[in-house]
């Protein structure tokens, strides 16, 4: 049960964890703050959080859960604003695609890791943002990855367990830098190519006629292209290593595709099809198993 | 008014072509051909033809239309096998998603541009495959590209028009080398990237774990990577040059993003992103405007 919760960044993600800890009947009050009073003031009127301030210091004190749900170039300066300010037995958590980057801020703003942070990730969210577009169920069924620390708190890590697990969500730990691996693969990469070849495209000429004859498979390829710029710019630069890492991997995969190609090697690109489409039917039916579990 | 539709390959895009037909009145007698009974037998069971032949040259005889949708690779053999069976006022169009190598395999099997050939290509399709995944709706509202020669018959490409236009698809015309430009950029390079994607996550270490920590964004873009691995083998190698040139300008789009994430080039990132989001978003809403008119 969480007293008094700090939500920073009161948007779809921070938006979405206040309704869905409200309808678990797991808080009691809920306060935000945002650089939009428009937003903190939506946010008010759809009881989404109970009173809000502009500066994050003013937020987080008396709270006993911290969420930061920011931009993560915006997370050094947020964690700069709440330093002296927080109770000593508040439980920081946060919301952000890399977790390196955010354990880095954090020491370089405490001096050392702080034992009662807890960093996170819900892999969830829409193209949508903000307070509206915010909805209680949006955790349910869906992972969250916890990357605690050797010097993170077990008292504080339980707290922020048992948050995740009241919006219905499943939760699991593993390191900062595997986590940091996995999302390069699995998100940060798809995002990148949706980005680059929509912008591939908009650079042709004639680029109105090739959009015009983009059938269904483009939209759904490139629906992530869609996405926030502002947001996948920090998220490139704070997982940088890792994610050149997955760029120069496809670049060899399709150096070898070209290859194939130009050669009109039939059996290679089989080979290639074949093991892409035999994984792409796994992975449907592991995701199909989990939403059965 | 169709008076006989011979379909040669009678699967997701053929199937679909009769049964719409059917429903719109604009056909007589249907038959089928292909390599599976046992999908012709459920074609013969569903009604989608009236009867069907194992030999290519016995189902085109006495047609007056015969549309051809078989594999790319396939076309060359099937032109062969009617060339001497059909009648002289037959018109043949096919579904295939490029068209300069149907017309020099038609060229080569019938020493010249056959004038009753109009090539086509539906842009409509699912994953799944075979007769029992046609329907009558799949070609309303989609685009059916017509590619005529100069040396097309003028009543051949009209009949043809008529037939698309009976399913409630947007009929245009396109010069063929045009058409597979246009195809390779919106089509065969999106599902190169979502093949190869897929093959290289599932290549590394750990891929089983990399599978489970995907999303929902993930599922999305990688859907076109369960396509058929024989089909796409085949549109590889029949557009390979329109095909090699998108996948050399993505891979230049591609070491430009790698170059600004590994400098930290926060700004140049903004403007791709940016760019890309605004094409995107711009796309959605033409699309959104065609499925308007």
């Amino acid at each position: 049960m969480i007293r008094r919760l700090a939500i920073i960044g009161v948007g779809l993600i921070g938006g979405s964890l206040a309704r869905a800890l409200r309808a678990a009947g797991q808080v009691d009050q809920v306060v935000g703050c945002g650089r939009s009073e428009q937003n903190l003031q939506q946010a008010l009127e759809l009881g989404v959080i109970d009173d809000y301030w502009r500066d994050p210091a003013d937020a987080v004190r008396d709270a006993d859960m911290v969420f930061l749900a920011v931009p993560l170039g915006a997370m050094a300066g947020v964690l700069e604003s709440i330093h002296d300010a927080l109770a000593p037995e508040a439980v920081i958590t946060d919301g952000g695609s890399v977790k390196g980057s955010v354990v880095a801020d954090a020491v370089r703003v405490f001096g050392r890791v702080p034992p009662r942070l807890v960093p996170g990730h819900p892999i969830a969210g829409t193209e949508r943002s903000g307070v509206t577009a915010s909805f209680p169920e949006l955790y349910r069924n869906r992972r969250v990855i916890l990357t605690p620390l050797p010097e993170t708190d077990a008292d504080a890590l339980e707290r922020v367990r048992a948050m995740w697990q009241a919006t219905g969500a499943q939760v699991s730990e593993m390191a900062v830098a595997h986590h940091d691996q996995v999302l390069a693969a699995t998100s940060h990469l798809p995002h990148m190519l949706a980005f680059g070849l929509v912008d591939a495209l908009a650079r042709m000429q004639d680029n109105d006629e090739i959009f015009r004859y983009a059938a269904g498979g483009f939209r759904d390829f490139t629906r992530i292209a869609s996405s926030s710029p502002v947001m996948w710019r920090d998220i490139c630069i704070a997982n940088a290593p890792a994610l050149s890492d997955v760029l120069s991997r496809f670049s060899d995969e399709m150096g070898d595709l070209a290859d194939a190609i130009r050669g009109r090697d039939g059996d290679r690109l089989l080979e290639i099809f074949s093991r892409a489409k035999l994984a792409r039917d796994r992975f449907i039916d592991g995701i199909d198993q989990t939403a059965t579990d």
